[in-house]
């Protein structure tokens, strides 16, 4: 791939003499940028763009690194084969009227280009790519307008998909001050994926920070491993996924022929792979020129800075919504900025220190080396940093910005202020709400990556197989099997039996009907509750193995009746699990009981996870309150069901048959976390199967 | 007013020759744009900046409407009391120095400048205002520089308590091509506040759309009736409140001395207002530009037309996230649209028409009639406008934008072609998301605007007075009273009474500890529940008769039991009430049941409104799934929900003693909707005390 990025010498096959057309364009970026040979390849011209110009590739004197294949798509595939033929090690190949045509020519040639790839081992970045651009190297391999902007070399690749949005994100990066490594469009991706390119790139010494932007999933594997490497380089990727709608993912898939993902199951494979997810183009180059600047933040304690009392409180509400805390000055760091801002200033938090500060052109400078060297700040943000503030006031923010490790961050609405100070070390953000997030993710980072750094597994493969329902009773006796507490039961299918397991488990006791064909066991009144004692319980299951075996289908297996533990009132949960067909099982947890589903909410986490990473997704629950609050878990609680969340996880990955897990709810009570309902959905391929076909089991599950 | 905003005589005291020192610039400003006569007042000189200046205001000939003061704080009362004494209608105190230093003297030169206000009538904005600006009328009565932007009149007035952020407001708009009338910086609001101009500015004919920026709101009422005569006169009002964090709204306390205000009142009373609320800079921008437009979304049918297949996707789900639907074309309109766009593009929705549309130039135009003409769409979004689309397209959308009253958007993430699709008449937004948001804003606007002009009542004023809570049987009574199911019970305070209750409610019942001082009655083991016969009954309630006078407190009322209903387990919600200090009577509803607190989920309207509105509010709870989700509310029970909820609005409304309430669980079952547990806290000036104030009432209260 490094033939693609740091090519010696480059073919343009299509070059044009006019500069603005497609294979002109190309031809004109790299006679003015790239240092090393350049070839235009033209069979109807000797010179192109002053450059000699043969009729083929095979006519070059000299090795070819790389060709840009701009010709008709009908002609793609030959000249392709031709270049692998005459080693040529890379091609990008911008034509268009490939897969993404949805005509069935432009999906043949696609599939002739991708047989090429493998053939020959000639990479093909492409077909429909607007090209590459390293600015570290000087390769400008793109017909996009490289125009209006500046493009400053510096630690930021981007790989994109869509060529149009790629250039968006490197002309609003590089507009802001970004400095830029590299950007490679990768189009319909017939042989090199986006995970692939960002896998190489964030090996490559000059990238400090990977930058993406996916319309969808072709390669899930590839974006794993790069979080996973990018983890242990310590380097941060952040991804701007679209298609998370009904409507955008319907699109994206027929514009990509990507697989469609889960937004769920998405976040969740990124968290575990350390990658940061965002959902605007402003929050992917905030983060992205906040991470650029290098300097982590270490916690979550947020000074304000402000001559604008009004922008400063925005500000620290935006702060505070990303979930900063903005602590007051203490006594001896008020009285300290008191003795150097305007007496009608603010030094609390926000610290006010008004336009009048000019006036004193040494104030600037004592009251940020009283902030920084407080230690009482993580992150000094500044607003209002425009075209306005005096020149004294910008040094001396950017000059303190050097002498001290606390990042600082500057809200700068004018993008060539922004500009200005970001290539200064001070990220300038355009928004002050997006300068709160990424200041968020900024600190987030550690985490992130240590999560990724001690996941020692992949996802799970799933197995084939016809999906297939399990009754409540087999998949407890799947949960207890590996150390999940489930409700003491067994399912009886004669009176005598029923009596007999009520008096082992105790009274009251709960009968449910039970055959593989229920679902919907209380929809079709098949569940009672608190029967007393064995008259009940004999005389209810008679009733009940009577409506059971009334709706049992042909073919289907024995009728029964579960008698099972009535577990008393408490907090219910639910803990589900998923298997999503990109990125393997994913663990759900959220609210439970029969408003589970109306309240929908649920904290998604890809399977298999340790105790710690249960324990982040229990805070995420009810705006951490499932944690925090008085009335919801207690410590021993919360430790009880963040194992039986970690074990679901285990399991998930343990048994690739699992394809669908509720339990729900499961409740808290008197000390105790046990699921009192729970379904499941296997694979006849599966390895669960054989744990749970055992027909008329009695036995009791566990407790 | 109309002397602040449109003066035909200007003094300016304290003038300075310097058009860099803020008396300067603002003389500046007037000498180059204003129209009237300019007065310069500077005691030492007989010419500033070439214009003849008096030594006092007195000493001008002819009569003076509006006097901007730039002096030092201590010299402003003086100043001002002589305008006052020599007819001057308004004047803008631009000096700071007053209230906001936290200073007493300044305080006290605020008290003194506020007094001057009351006792003269001259009308004063500041102190601590940057000024004013009527860019319809010329007068540039401001010290902030103006430079380096456009200042094209339009339909939008700006009103900020914040100087700078009002300013970034003010540029940010005009950079954009959003057209301003006129920006007024309120500052410290001694005489002149944030609703009170509002107020004024929208009677105006130029003003069509006004944008608030309020730190904390001193004049509640002056913005509620602001919002009502907007939505009569058919005017959007945009609002952005900072404070709404813990730390904003300390620095906002200590800033302006604003009230401060929860932010879920503050969005209530907004809504009840017709008023729109934003949270970011970026979004109050967006909206404001979009509403300046004047073009009404009159559905939720989005589509998208793209040349880029990736931002298409991406717009696709900002907008889905923000309510909208994105139909695919139907078979027709997608026949016509695939004979005028390239092959290779795409004919559903998001349209992508494609880079090469302009290889045809009849295409965009004919695309855009088959899209306007179709009745399918309410509001079709480009993306990716910027200065590389070719003129011929942008020409052609600008175009077909003045044919049709369907309303265009763009992304344009380049200020320079925003500021020239915006002045065209399609708002250019820099962000998508902002787009996507901004268009629910406006599709939204109907339905606040009716909102507004079915209130019919203020706010409900407070009742003072201590405030006590009230038992669950008293609270019962008072809710019954009003109309309110509640369950049937009654307080024994002896066991025959309890038992004779019992047998009158029905087997079994439920018995709970009462008395005035038991806010926690479920905390001490005060409640049990499933009595089931007289015997039990009678021995429970010695039980409790001797738990609650064992807790009661020296005087106290009786300690009693309540005798209650045993109501079947169904959905629990809650329904609240709070008096905002500011704005009144605010009901909540959500999830109810012991972890209401929990879940925190809550939603909120200002009292009182009607069925409509309550049924909004049922719509908003868990996503809408409350009442859309099978296993959420049927017809009926939300039909009997929202009546409770309206009558709840209502009661707070017609009971100003009534501080606090709180129905949870009100629990829906069998078709029956009935507030089981309920808690209230009332003052003792309030009427609800003649109601609720028997002792040891025995009545079963309702059903």
């Amino acid at each position: 791939m490094d033939a693609l990025l740091e090519p010696r010498s480059v073919a343009v096959i299509g070059a044009s003499e006019d500069p603005e057309r497609i294979g002109g364009r190309v031809l004109d970026h790299l006679r003015r940028h790239f240092t090393g040979t350049v070839h235009p390849v033209n069979p109807s011209r000797d010179t192109v763009q002053g450059l000699a110009a043969t009729a083929t590739v095979g006519a070059i004197d000299g090795p070819v690194d790389l060709a840009v294949i701009a010709l008709a798509s009908v002609a793609v595939p030959d000249a392709a084969r031709h270049c692998a033929d005459h080693g040529v090690r890379a091609a990008i190949v911008i034509s268009s009227g490939f897969a993404e045509s949805g005509d069935p020519a432009g999906v043949a040639l696609q599939d002739e280009l991708g047989e090429i790839a493998r053939t020959s081992g000639m990479r093909i970045l492409g077909p429909n790519s607007m090209g590459s651009v390293n600015l570290t190297g000087g390769v400008h391999a793109t017909f996009a307008k490289l125009r209006g902007f500046p493009l400053d070399p510096g630690g930021v690749a981007i790989v994109s998909q869509s060529g149009a949005f790629g250039l968006r994100v490197f002309e609003g990066a590089l507009t802001e001050g970004v400095g830029v490594s590299q950007l490679v469009l990768t189009g319909n991706e017939v042989d090199l994926t986006l995970g692939e390119v960002a896998a190489h790139l964030v090996e490559r010494d000059e990238v400090t920070v990977v930058a993406l932007f996916a319309e969808g999933v072709r390669d899930p594997g590839s974006l794993l491993r790069l979080g996973r490497r990018a983890a242990e380089l310590g380097k941060p990727v952040v991804v701007l996924k679209a298609g998370v709608s009904a409507a955008g993912s319907r699109a994206a898939l027929s514009h990509t022929g990507s697989l469609v993902v889960g937004t769920r199951a998405f976040d969740a494979a990124m968290e575990a792979a350390g990658i940061h997810t965002v959902t605007t183009l402003r929050d992917l180059i905030a983060h992205v020129k906040v991470f650029a600047a290098g300097r982590p933040v270490r916690g979550r304690r947020a000074c304000v800075l402000t001559a604008s009392g009004g922008s400063g409180i925005l500000l620290a509400d935006h702060l505070a919504a990303a979930g900063f805390a903005l602590p007051p000055t203490s006594d001896g760091l008020r009285a300290r900025v008191e003795a150097v801002i305007p007496s009608f200033g603010a030094a609390t938090n926000p610290v006010d220190y008004t336009g009048q500060i000019v006036n004193d052109p040494g104030a600037m400078p004592r009251l940020l080396a009283e902030v920084t060297t407080s230690g009482e700040y993580d992150v000094v943000c500044f607003t209002g940093i425009t075209r306005a503030v005096p020149r004294a006031v910008l040094d001396a923010i950017l000059a303190a910005s050097a002498t001290t490790d606390v990042p600082f961050l500057a809200w700068t609405p004018q993008p060539e202020i922004a500009y200005e100070t970001t290539r200064a070390g001070v990220p300038g953000l355009l928004d002050l709400q997006a300068l709160a997030q990424a200041a968020s993710g900024v600190a987030d980072a550690p985490a992130r990556r240590a999560l990724a750094l001690r996941r020692t597994t992949g996802p799970a493969p799933a197995a084939g197989g016809e999906p297939r329902p399990l009754t409540e009773a087999r998949t407890k006796q799947l949960l207890a099997a590996h150390g999940i507490p489930v409700t003491r039961e067994g399912v009886a299918t004669d009176r005598d039996q029923a009596i007999a397991l009520a008096g082992e488990i105790g009274y009251p006791v709960a009968l449910k009907i039970s055959g593989d064909w229920l679902a919907h066991k209380s929809d079709l009144g098949g569940v009672r509750l608190g029967l007393a004692d064995a008259d009940t319980v004999g005389a209810v299951f008679d009733e009940l193995l009577a409506l059971a075996a009334g709706t049992r289908p042909d073919g289907a297996g024995p009728a029964g009746v579960l008698v099972q533990e009535m577990v008393p009132p408490g907090l219910e949960l639910m803990c589900g699990l998923v298997r999503d067909p990109v990125f393997g099982p994913v663990v759900t947890v959220g609210a439970g009981g029969v408003l589970a589903e109306v309240v929908g909410e649920q904290h998604a986490a890809l399977a298999p996870f340790d105790l710690d990473h249960a324990r982040t997704l229990l805070a995420r629950v009810w705006g951490g309150r499932l944690l925090d609050h008085p009335r919801g878990l207690d410590e021993p609680a919360a430790a009880a069901f963040a194992a039986l969340v970690r074990d679901v996880a285990a399991l998930a990955a343990a048994e690739p048959g699992l394809v669908e897990l509720d339990l729900n709810p499961v409740v808290v009570t008197g000390g105790r976390v046990v699921a009192v309902d729970a379904f499941a959905v296997v694979t006849s391929g599966g390895a669960t199967s054989t744990g749970a076909t055992s027909t008329g089991a009695t036995e009791v599950a566990g407790g």
